[in-house]
């Protein structure tokens, strides 16, 4: 495996990683988390994670987006994938920093577009929670508790959502017109 | 230069850029743009792109997010590097997503925190244009134009903003409670 070093390239203005022996720069960039509060009437759903970090502690459908998605498509496929739950999309409840990883969520507000719910591969079992019922003490990450406080301070009203793409062009799809 | 192919690996369930020497596999993500509409009144700060793609063409301070920083600490480094211009956040315009170039971008509505601007070394030049003045045929990207028109619709108003990060953490820090 190559093995990259901490250095300066020219013309930038901090470290990158870095093949000594060919210059190549390993660009690394914040990750994009995408995930959904998913709620029906006071009842939010949330899975049990089977894997780690923080195996066995309960968590909201979200995970990393991947390449050629939209925001809204990975939270709905996440939704799908840990809690075998089609979703509808409200609109974007929260944006969260994780500076210290190096990573960003776009969590959204969501609501069930088909019955049902079932644990996927990666959590050991979905359940829904009445507001009142929340296990607060076994929350995997503080910014599940961040994004349920979000939903709670929204679920009875219009959503303040940030705007998304527009109707016309939802998966960023436009071209460039020709310069000049 | 490593030459990585495309294959899936396994217990993936996608294809991946690999090492076909190593294994390493080189995980592609979607990277995250963060900017901002730098308003005053009824004025908006744009940027004459002095560097390709677009040269030429006007758009908001905006570009690549870096490791270690917030989505707010991202739009105000831009607003600087691109503006010269030190700025205030009222919170999240817009997210969108590119996803033919795996593009996610988190757009701030921002006022002036200080007076003055100027062209970075990456703008051409730097120009605040009254609304009815906006040089809607020379904008470099149609992402640009969707943030100016979210802008327009929200200008006069409460900010129907995504929640950020809580005050008692807005930079990501929170450390995990120990499991068990």
């Amino acid at each position: 495996m190559t093995r990259f070093i901490r250095q300066t390239p020219e013309g930038d203005d901090r470290e990158r990683l870095m093949c000594p022996d060919c210059g190549h720069v390993a660009y690394e960039n914040p990750k994009v988390v995408v995930g959904s509060v998913i709620a029906e009437g006071e009842h939010i759903l949330l899975c049990r994670r089977a894997i780690e970090p923080r195996a066995g502690f309960w968590t909201i459908p979200a995970g990393y987006m991947e390449m050629g998605e939209t925001v809204e498509e990975g939270a709905a496929r996440e939704a799908w994938e840990e809690a075998r739950v089609r979703i509808a999309l409200d609109g974007v409840l929260a944006v969260y920093s994780i500076a210290r990883l190096g990573q960003v969520q776009v969590i959204f507000r969501a609501r069930f577009a088909e019955p049902g719910f079932a644990p996927g591969p990666e959590s050991l079992e979905v359940a829904s929670f009445h507001w009142s019922e929340i296990p607060w003490d076994d929350i995997a990450f503080p910014s599940v508790r961040w994004a349920l406080k979000a939903w709670r301070e929204t679920a009875h009203g219009a959503l303040p959502a940030a705007t998304l793409n527009p109707p016309e062009d939802p998966r960023g799809v436009h071209r460039l017109p020709v310069a000049g």
